[in-house]
């Protein structure tokens, strides 16, 4: 029995991408459901699988192939390689999975010396034709000869000097019979020659396409994406036509709604007498649909069908490339359209109204990562001019104000009505005030985890941190690059999204909450089972988040609120020359606790609210020696005694940590200073009872940090237990607070079983987990190498922004089903930054989380992600 | 059918220890070789585990007992509570795994006030028949009735200070009668009350052992130690004998061999008239075995017979408390006995010659950590003052010469011929030349893994670092202690393996190795299967690990070459203004290292060398930035330009990191400053080229660490390939380098599967993988809290020196399955500091590992203890 290595695209549908490869596959669904598409045929992936097995084509191969012109010719009424009519073909490469690296297009093919007079005669255009001749050259040369392209581009460059035109459409003929000439004898000069006959033409252009599947960067390209080897590409084949041909030809590009607002009308350009190409140029003004139909009324209404049939048949708004050639009008390709954010929900919420889709689809039609730039401020493409300096995209969304290189001054320029950008070399917590103040940050130091992109991303503000160009004095307040500087007071803006910098303001665009919207993220509550918290510090922060549709607080980190005014409190608790002086201050700070907790616990009553206890090194409440030094060669410069920063100097050096991120922390810090976790617990606790006593119902839970062994997390818990049992007894009221830990050390997941034996929850802390999985410290990372990893594709990912399923995932998969094994009440999150990433929220949902917690401006995103991966993976792309 | 809840020891042996506990299954045991033991009964773990799931004791549990008292008084013809001949008895737990938190002893029960005179009738000694009251009622009320114990102390105290002596036994009868009265009235006011009857005494003790399984803190000790909550513990019931009871008593402590030398020849104590604490606290002299033989020729001989018996019987030297009442010998308790090193080698390999033992016995003769210590010099414990202070035993041995306090002095001393310690604040790399200088090293700051301690062990001289009580002052040469100072030229002597600090010149022990160690780690190399390579760094350690036995050298660490007088040129490539500067500087350490890499393979030529690339953050290598900052104060004082700190600092400060151990290391620096991999990679294959064409047999391996993605592995793969291509082609030779990885990184271990398909072989970086596994840096915890987590025992093992099993090895457990899964020819060592502790040789050896690589010093450790990994856990200790 012989194998068809050869489908006509009548023959195949959408269904056969394995054998036909996605482009063949949509040219045959769209010819399947009566679209005029330039017939073809596909030679198959088996085709191809034969070549790499046996190391040549199959020996019936180009018996099909060539039987298949033949079907061609004839439904054409046209000749391959002679005339009257010439037919001439495109071939391409078109895997299951579309792949960079291979063999991409050859048009024109069936051309050749004998053929040109023919075709300037049925063309009746000899420039056309001469053309058509020497793409094919071109082409044929660079892509299946595999000779530089760049002689070729310096022929073409000349030829257009010589008679001072800006573009090849504007050479003669005799320019292009040059090009012809010359192109043959750049292939001669490479020792390669390009075959006269048409079918040996197409026979060594299909080889090609096949071997492209193994040329190094194809490999390389699949190995990285973890692209099976084995699949192999197929090779389409399709009739040439042309949209050049007089002016009953032309070609354009239309979209079946409006790609900007999603209003429900059709939308596009056509260039009459025009290859696609010059659509794409610009060089032309195009005419609108509306142009087309006074042009061409019968035509016009054919798009409309065509248009309308598509999008009814893909269920999307489909973009459309089209060609009319001599009165006929052709579908060259179609695929899910391009939109803006805005569009998106619009249309992915009509289409449900209308019933085209259902809402499970709708939800999957908008893209998370659209979603969050749709809800900050942007910065108007049109009006933006070139960034000064770029550095992390720390934070999303654009702001602008004076640039304030000074937290105190910060909060005076706000205080007199303007608008600040907060400019420092690098945060620290002495700069909260000020960047409470400021609508934006910009540092020249840190990365996505430095302390400005933490605390502005937790404050929903945009940031830009690293911006390695910029050299920032913040003592003389003034920044420059190599190029331009500023000083304090003049107006920057900042994008927070994109880590670009500008000087002056900006045109921003403001976000709006549409209806549309609503409505969209009410469905994916609907359809979603992982449920969405978020991480927020303050009342303020958990009514936000709240409005957002958070359904608790996955994480309340308490160490934000020991910075500001009460940074003073703090370090005389961990500088205390005595006892009495430490009490004193926990006091203080004990009643300042239980007021956060309150606001917190009463902004979101009746719903969950996970306090983390104290977690990062200490000394990170404390001044940093180098800075003490600093101001010692300034005080012994200007004679004056140091001896008080000598002594700060020393008490501080107790607490220095080669790898703090590695040092006392955590449940470490709370089992060692003792005092400091009591006074949390004692805070909390009298929160509870003071939220209970003012009628509200508050769902306090009390989580441990940086747990390694379940001795550590059985003596806190023990420890917070008898403050509850206190409180319980002077109150005489039964309190139910769980008690809990953060997964975010290897060892944490690794010993899971043992440790949910003293938990009533688990949430993972993947910010850590990644940190200590990898051995890499994000801040430290970011610049000296992750970025150079990523762009050399060392890694292929970043993970920190996607929770790295081979390591970081597997410890979590790990951890969730021991966890539960040992105690099936466990309730298990994830409150890492990966909380509002998409393709980490499916992973979560995967291994079977109960919950996701993001900051307050991604809970609208985490929402819609959990809801898509309920659904399971986006509706793949239709068409060509 | 009735359960027999007591067992006679007649009627047990040594293997019923689940049912008897260990102290009743030894005394069981000799009781049926024939050994006149004091009889009595053991009452069963059942029945405490049914009083634990029942809430009382089995019905019938007390008419048992008391049928086996009736035996007791046939047997001994003595009766339990009366006269003429009374018998006492004693009541101890015994659980089958020893356990501290539980009741422990009550002795002489069955003493009222009624048979206070017939005991004295019965002894002819008033005191001995007070004394007995007094002790009873002591342990009673304390052990059973659970009084504070202060007071009745407090009564004796008394006592003895109103008679003026020193010690109870000298205590009149009239004195021990008024403590009698006074003990009773003490346990009236704790409203208690002690039974007169024997039998009550009896059961209510019994109770007490049962129900002190369930207290807390032996709870805890059990949960910490993991020994399930429902084995129970039993209860033996023994008859008391005194060996104050005239000149035909005494007692004794007898050993089979010499304990100190090792020597076949009987060795004892014995003491006439006399009680076992007697003994023990040393206030009278005692006699030899000897002089018992001329006092007591009979019993001398009986006993020579007892320890012949026991020596055969437990086929180990036993160590033997027996007591002699009224011409009577009774064997009290036998068990291994302690010995010094030099001993446990010699008896153990004389015993294997003598036919008691095998080969494979005697090789678990010997605690691997006691023959480490065998091979350092140590110090005489008797000849020991009071040490000043105490630090981290960081490198084992003693170490004395005149304290010097900078590295160039060192030299200069030893130059002189002078022994020097190198006393320092902390070391750093400037400061190698010192400590190569140096026998030994005392720092003030650091723990196991500073650089001070590394360096010492990789050495092999003795460390005491982080001794927090010293005060060093480097620039002055002076150092203090609260109480002691010392100046620089002064004679000080350190303990590395104890960490205390000595004034002035002590005498130390040199270490030998004897023909019977040579012999039995010959047997130890034929038992095991697990590979023993050594971490050597120059060929002076590869000679000395190859001649201790070590296979090849499993880590040759190349950062400890960039060091010395090297530093500059290391320093002069990082901060190379252009790369002319950096080429030069690169071709100058290539040649060094070249130098580096043929020497070690000289040395271990035809055993594997795994030469690891260079690991460290690059700024190890750089001054500090505080140090800068301090010479800037400096300078700044003194009115000198500071400007060329200034500019350095700039230039350093571009490679600062916050977490270095989280940073640019390993294959990381490899992949980013490719040059300085590269130049290891020619350094290394160029020593290939050379050794062969000098008649060698190279065998060297290249390591990358720090790998924590394949694709890291892949590229430097290539790169190295390069290098040995070119090599190849330069050289005409075919050179088979293996190139294989670290694994020290979590991520690493979990996809060890990916990893190992482009690695030869992998090497467990046990120090660094428990550092990222527990989130924790060793020499910051150490400090701060690692060892107030081993004190409270939240870590009941420090994970830096044995194997985390549950974390670590899980990881490594999975990395070795899938990695030898991907590729079966993978070879898989350890190379981290566990590499040379028992506990982790034996896990090694458990999940398949093929070698472990550890410290020269430690190789006859290894090779021992990989044997005994062989062999399986020690031979039980018998006894009671």
């Amino acid at each position: 029995m012989s194998i068809s290595w050869v489908h006509d695209f009548a023959d195949g549908n959408a269904t056969m991408r394995d054998l036909l490869g996605g482009k063949g596959a949509g040219l045959a669904e769209m010819t399947s459901i009566g679209l005029s598409v330039p017939p073809g045929f596909t030679v198959t992936t088996d085709a191809c699988r034969h070549v790499m097995n046996h190391g040549e084509v199959p020996s019936d191969l180009w018996s099909q192939v060539d039987e298949a012109m033949m079907r061609l010719e004839a439904q054409m009424a046209r000749t391959f390689g002679a005339g009257p009519a010439p037919l001439l073909v495109s071939v391409r490469s078109g895997a299951k999975i579309s792949m960079p690296g291979m063999m991409d297009t050859v048009l024109n093919l069936g051309i050749n010396d004998r053929l040109l007079p023919v075709l300037v005669e049925w063309s009746g255009d000899a420039h056309f034709a001469h053309d058509a001749y020497r793409r094919f050259l071109q082409m044929y040369a660079n892509v299946v000869l595999g000779i530089d392209g760049e002689p070729f581009q310096a022929t073409l460059s000349e030829l257009r000097e010589r008679r001072g035109v800006p573009d090849d459409s504007q050479l003669t003929v005799e320019d292009l019979t040059e090009a012809v000439e010359r192109f043959k004898k750049l292939i001669a000069d490479a020792g390669c020659v390009v075959p006269e006959d048409p079918r040996e033409q197409l026979h060594t252009a299909i080889a090609a396409v096949f071997n492209s599947w193994k040329n190094p960067r194809a490999f390389a390209y699949r190995r990285i994406n973890k692209i099976p080897d084995d699949l192999g590409t197929a090779a389409n084949v399709q009739t040439m036509v042309f949209g050049d041909l007089g002016e009953d030809s032309g070609t354009g590009v239309c979209f079946t709604r409006d790609p900007a607002t999603g209003d429900r009308r059709p939308f596009g350009d056509y260039l009459p007498r025009a290859q696609g190409e010059d659509v794409v140029a610009g060089i032309r003004n195009t005419l609108t649909l509306d142009d087309l139909g006074d042009l061409h009324p019968q035509l016009h209404t054919e798009l409309l069908d065509v248009m309308n049939t598509l999008e009814q048949h893909t269920t999307d708004m489909a973009d459309i490339e089209f060609t009319i050639e001599r009165g006929k009008l052709w579908v060259l390709q179609t695929r899910a359209g391009k939109r803006t954010a805005g569009a998106a929900v619009k249309i992915a919420v009509e289409m449900a109204h209308e019933g085209l889709i259902d809402k499970e689809t709708a939800v999957t039609r908008v893209d998370p990562a659209q979603l969050e730039q749709l809800e900050r401020p942007r910065i108007d493409a049109k009006a933006a001019g070139d960034p000064i300096a770029f550095g992390v995209a720390a934070s999303p969304g654009a702001a602008q104000g004076v640039a304030v290189f000074d937290a105190d001054r910060a909060v005076a320029a706000r205080a007199e009505g303007k608008r600040v950008l907060l400019v420092r070399q690098e945060t620290t917590p002495d700069d909260i005030h000020g960047m409470d103040a400021a609508d934006g940050i910009l540092t020249s130091q840190g990365g996505k985890t430095s302390h400005a992109a933490v605390v502005a991303r937790g404050m929903g503000k945009p940031a830009v941190t690293g911006v390695a160009a910029l050299a920032v004095d913040n003592k003389r307040g003034y920044a420059h690059t190599d190029t331009v500087e500023f000083s304090e007071g003049e107006m920057i803006t900042i994008d927070g999204t994109t880590g670009a910098v500008y000087l002056g303001s900006l045109d921003l665009i403001e976000p709006e909450e549409t209806p549309e919207l609503h409505e969209l993220l009410q469905w994916a509550d609907e359809i979603r089972t992982l449920g969405v918290r978020a991480n927020a510090d303050t009342p303020e922060d958990a009514a936000k988040a709240r409005a957002a549709g958070a359904s608790g607080i996955g994480l309340a980190r308490t160490e934000h609120m020991f910075l500001g005014e009460r940074l003073g409190i703090v370090q005389r608790i961990i500088l205390a020359d005595d006892d009495e002086e430490r009490e004193e201050a926990l006091q203080a700070l004990k009643d300042l606790q239980r007021g956060d907790f309150v606001g917190i616990l009463e902004a979101m009553d009746g719903l969950p609210v996970v306090v983390r206890f104290l977690d990062p090194p200490l000394h990170e409440f404390l001044p940093s020696l180098l800075d003490l030094e600093h101001q010692m060669v300034d005080r012994v410069r200007a004679r004056v005694s140091a001896d008080d920063l000598v002594s700060t100097a020393s008490k501080v050096a107790r607490w220095q940590e080669d790898n703090p991120m590695l040092g006392l922390r955590g449940v470490r810090l709370g089992l060692m200073l003792h005092h400091l976790y009591l006074m949390q617990a004692e805070a909390a606790v009298d929160a509870v009872v003071i939220r209970k006593e003012a009628g509200g119902n508050p769902q306090l839970e009390i989580m441990i940090p940086l747990v390694a062994a379940v001795e550590e997390l059985r003596r806190m818990r023990e420890m917070i237990e008898g403050v509850i049992a206190a409180k319980e007894a002077a109150s005489g009221m039964k309190l139910e607070i769980p008690i809990g830990t953060m997964i975010e050390l290897p060892r944490a997941a690794l010993t899971a079983g043992e440790i949910a034996e003293v938990a009533e929850f688990f949430s993972f802390g993947t910010n850590d987990l990644t940190q200590m999985t990898f051995g890499l410290s994000r801040d430290d990372a970011e610049g000296l190498f992750l970025r150079d990893y990523l762009e050399q594709r060392i890694l292929t990912f970043d993970p920190f922004q996607t929770i790295d399923v081979a390591g970081v995932g597997r410890l979590m998969r790990v951890a969730n089903q021991e966890g539960r094994a040992s105690n099936p009440n466990l309730i298990v999150g994830v409150c890492g930054e990966h909380g509002g990433d998409p393709a980490s929220i499916a992973f979560c949902r995967e291994i079977g989380l109960d919950y996701v917690s993001c900051s307050p401006p991604r809970v609208h995103v985490a929402r819609l992600a959990a809801a898509q991966a309920e659904v399971g993976t986006k509706v793949e792309e239709t068409g060509g």
